[in-house]
């Protein structure tokens, strides 16, 4: 029931792939935990630094023997100007001094420019390390990034919102791609159609994908347990990516204060927001979110606006303080549960089979 | 796998229901064929008059001996002063004029002021003409309309878009309620909370209201053939309605327009919008749609707005133009297929059986 092309060309016992959540959360024990369980464990590679992406790879190789994957940011352009980062940064300054922390006028652009390189570097560490499986987050790489992935027999998965975005990647030569749904918690992957048309629910989607795809589909946004498994494989798709599920696992990284939100939050407590990254995301409605909203529309792209947060989402982690957090989630935090990865995984593959003798 | 407590209650072969479409859709013939195929048909009556209620009712009689329902729209409260009603007929002058209709300077406001009686009257038709089951968009009726149905053994049906609704729904005394995904089309039936908190997606929804609620969850949005049963079936649902699916089936009654834009239309073309009835209704993006997105926030609310444009939806129509008609569409287009209801219903069942033994 559960084994297919996923399992056997990923060599892993279940099609369940933990989603490779950066900013901390895929802590090197949540990723060998998630493979040594049967899965696919998953490092959210995006915000690290080369240097980090080869110790983090190295670590998890001591954890487990069992396959793993990396996600990587395909970087993307960007305009904006030295005034635009000023009045951005100034918008954050009554909230940095609620905060205790010293104002900030802006920053050089250049500090935004390195993007490409470290890309570049994280590829060339993936390679070395022979890293089985590398996925892509905001866009395909080039070609010759893909080719070079390729030629070192490296299994590429790439992330669509749509059935446009699905075909591009098939295209590009991917061996398999995530569909993330509007459900979906953190950043939407979207990187051709707009906000409003690339958020559609996975009951609509994955179908829509499937018929007009042959690579194999990996279903991602609001999966929480052996329902939503099972459902996606009805609908088509061959595996799921679950994000919030891990999150919330105790070998996860993330912050407690965060665990807690989604833990207490209900389905209509989250909403997209620019307001952390420059980028759409969803996450649970905190005050920043609601502050920001007024200049949602104005403020500048990812990285920039990333960059300009994160003296503030570091301070807030560090006075446990949830007002100013990007507390990432899915639509469905009421299935959320504290647990240990390998409960969340047995648990679903025992209620996997009930539901399939019972359908 | 099919056969279950909606199938038992409701005395149809298969948890199928078609949704009551308002506005012209659900024909005396759509509803019974559905209904004769297996399924249930629904009149959407919304828009009816009584009289005309009690005749589609009597109609749909002769063309079936199987149980039918029929969804009436709960009136709601509306806020609106002359002036507005004038301001929002103004920005609508500039379409009529394209249209050569003539301008039009707003409604006394008393026009609006009778759908407590036509509700109410709709309901007396209901129980005398014993339709054997009733369902409810757009709120909860109130308890004593809930108990002279009750008393008459009618089978009631609500609508929620959140858990919380769907508590309400079955604190009410509902018998089962239908539980509709941001992936809808048409009217959102919102009615606790708010636009952006009720846009929950179903892989989410249907497993967050199946473990808050007792009574059966019929699942509803994007669901256009076997997949989708399946899939809602494996998330804890008990049944789909399925709008869209039906809508473009050669009985419907939508006009062609419409049904060509949905054969035609992708993913990621449909939006939610607010212009052509004060209510927020998923439709295909138009002419329409775009020009009034500048004023969404301001339109005075339902039925105010629906009534204002009235005369530009039915000018358009008559003309063969979809540029200002609403071309409702859940976001599953690219799976609506112009077929006879027989052949949709006998192939999901078809297709259900093949998927349930394949999983």
């Amino acid at each position: 029931m559960l084994n297919n092309e996923i399992t056997e060309r990923l060599k892993i016992e279940y099609p369940i792939i933990q989603a490779p959540m950066a900013g901390g959360v895929t802590t090197s024990k949540l990723v060998a935990e998630v493979s040594n369980s049967g899965g696919l464990g998953m490092i959210g590679a995006g915000y690290l630094t080369p240097i980090q992406t080869r110790e983090q790879i190295r670590e998890i190789k001591q954890l487990t023997s069992n396959p793993f994957g990396i996600n990587l940011f395909v970087p993307n352009e960007f305009n904006v100007t030295e005034s635009e980062v000023k009045s951005a940064s100034e918008v954050l300054n009554p909230i940095r001094e609620q905060l205790n922390l010293s104002r900030k006028d802006g920053f050089e652009i250049s500090t935004f420019n390195n993007a490409y390189e470290t890309f570049n570097d994280q590829v060339k560490v993936v390679i070395e390390e022979k890293v089985p499986i590398c996925s892509f987050t905001f866009g395909i790489p080039s070609k010759e990034v893909i080719a070079e992935l390729k030629q070192h027999n490296i299994i590429l998965i790439g992330t669509a919102t749509t059935v446009r975005e699905a075909i591009e990647n098939e295209k590009s030569g991917m061996d398999m791609v995530v569909v993330q749904g509007s459900e979906a918690g953190g950043h939407r992957g979207t990187f051709i159609d707009g906000y409003q048309e690339s958020q559609v629910g996975l009951m609509s989607l994955i179908p829509q994908v499937v018929d007009n795809v042959s690579i194999p589909v990996i279903s991602a946004g609001g999966i929480m347990d052996a329902r939503g498994l099972m459902a996606s494989i009805c609908l088509g798709a061959k595996g799921v990516q679950m994000g919030t599920a891990f999150l919330t696992c105790v070998e996860s990284g993330a912050h407690k204060v965060h665990k807690e939100a989604i833990l207490n939050a209900n389905e209509d407590q989250t909403l997209l927001t620019r307001s952390f990254s420059g980028k759409w995301a969803r996450g649970i409605k905190n005050k920043f979110i609601l502050k920001m909203k007024k200049h949602e529309d104005l403020l500048p792209d990812y990285p920039v606006q990333n960059t300009l947060t994160q003296d503030i989402r570091k301070a807030s982690s560090a006075q446990n303080n949830q007002d100013f957090m990007s507390l990432w989630s899915g639509q469905s935090p009421r299935l959320a549960k504290s647990q240990t990865v390998e409960s969340l995984i047995k648990n679903m593959i025992a209620e996997a089979k009930k539901i399939n003798s019972y359908i």
